[in-house]
């Protein structure tokens, strides 16, 4: 038995999210079936660093599994590619010891955002990223972004949904560029929230809009109620961008 | 009344092509339904520089259509996208004179088709571009591309499920250029068949691979007879650019 660790690329547009559901088309299922297939009708379990909903993208999910198959390293990229539909790409197979978990080891991960400013829609991009026509104050958002870094307790942007207790993250990083009337946003995290970083991006942009003062950000995090943060902007901007372990 | 000419864009993948086809989504069937609904319920016939296959965009398709709303024209843009589906976007709306016509009167057309040559499929980009991951020998295509410039007879580099009997066109430039594995292709001529930049891409494609010889092309144009030249370029690579009328 070996553990192997896949780096994979999906375009979120074509599924129900990553995690199995039942009756729906998700990453996760598509996975496990070609694993199915690859072990004569053995089921396959399969770890991910974490869900990503309907819509959203991953540039590279992180997963693992245990495999009893005497496949060459190299050659399981080209096996699960061969069988994978054409929305799921595998980048890259690693092996890795049997402690290493996809999920439980994970030190940062960073997301994007891409919302796209122009005055026309783009009928190509239209799953790719969150249109969003206005002029955008880029000074405040900047200042806004200030107050989300370091470690806060997130409550007020997480989904009300979630089961998860302990609300509190760290944010390390968030940067923010724009090209050609594309905004990135870029956020590197020690762990993110239910909806964290669409609801940060959607109150980000209520900054840049004026509609919240850059400081609102203090009071919102201090309240600890999601009703006090933006709306959560749409999931087709969002990318997993990068998981990180510990060497 | 008056005509209206418009520069629309739309992506393929959505559609079952661009012309009205009994139980299909196709995009002149989603115009037709949109002014039809401004007309309160009054049928509009439109009229496109040309027909464009499933899965086959449009940056530039031109359209026109007559009207008796007295909509301001720079309103026309706006009241059309607002209505149409997000996988249609209109980029621009003129009059035109009574005599204008977005096919008789086209004076050239522009293609470009896109060749992704990563060894790694972009599960992004699945609709827009055809993964062809292969080297290619940029100089024995360049020399095909000579003899297929200038006024011939396309019959080998036309679909035989045509209707049309005068199988002669000009080309007037076709260029390539690479850039981050991404090939583009780039046709501007009189008038183009059915399938015919995509077997010409498809052609040229086996020529860069070495199936083929460059001079070959000559004695494909002579021998007027489908099955001499390459395969058809699949239709998620074809983009239709753009549209020249005389002014």
């Amino acid at each position: 038995m070996q553990r192997l660790n896949c780096i994979i690329s999906y375009d979120g547009s074509a599924f129900s999210g990553y995690q199995i559901q039942p009756n729906q088309r998700t990453v996760q299922a598509e996975i496990e079936n070609v694993l199915k297939k690859m072990h004569k009708g053995l089921d396959v379990k399969v770890f991910a660093s974490g869900r990503t909903d309907a819509s959203v993208h991953a540039v590279g999910q992180s997963i693992h599994f245990d495999t009893p198959l005497n496949i060459p390293i190299n050659k399981w990229k080209i096996a699960l590619n061969s069988l994978l539909p054409e929305e799921i790409s595998v980048i890259q197979v690693q092996r890795v010891s049997s402690d290493f978990h996809a999920r439980f080891n994970v030190k940062t991960k960073e997301y994007r955002y891409k919302v796209s400013l122009s005055k026309d829609r783009d009928v190509f991009m239209r799953h790719y990223h969150f249109h969003y026509p206005y002029q955008l104050d880029y000074i405040a958002i900047k200042e806004a972004i200030k107050y989300l870094v370091g470690t806060h307790d997130f409550t007020s942007f997480c989904s009300a949904k979630t089961e998860v207790e302990d609300k509190i993250r760290t944010i390390y990083e968030i940067e923010f560029s724009e090209n050609d009337d594309l905004l990135t946003f870029r956020f590197i995290g020690n762990g993110f929230l239910y909806n964290m970083v669409r609801i940060m991006v959607g109150t980000l942009l209520e900054v840049g809009q004026g509609y919240r003062k850059p400081e609102e950000i203090v009071t919102i995090l201090e309240q600890q109620d999601r009703t006090k943060a933006g709306k959560t902007a749409p999931g087709n901007g969002l990318y997993l961008w990068k998981v990180h372990y510990d060497n």
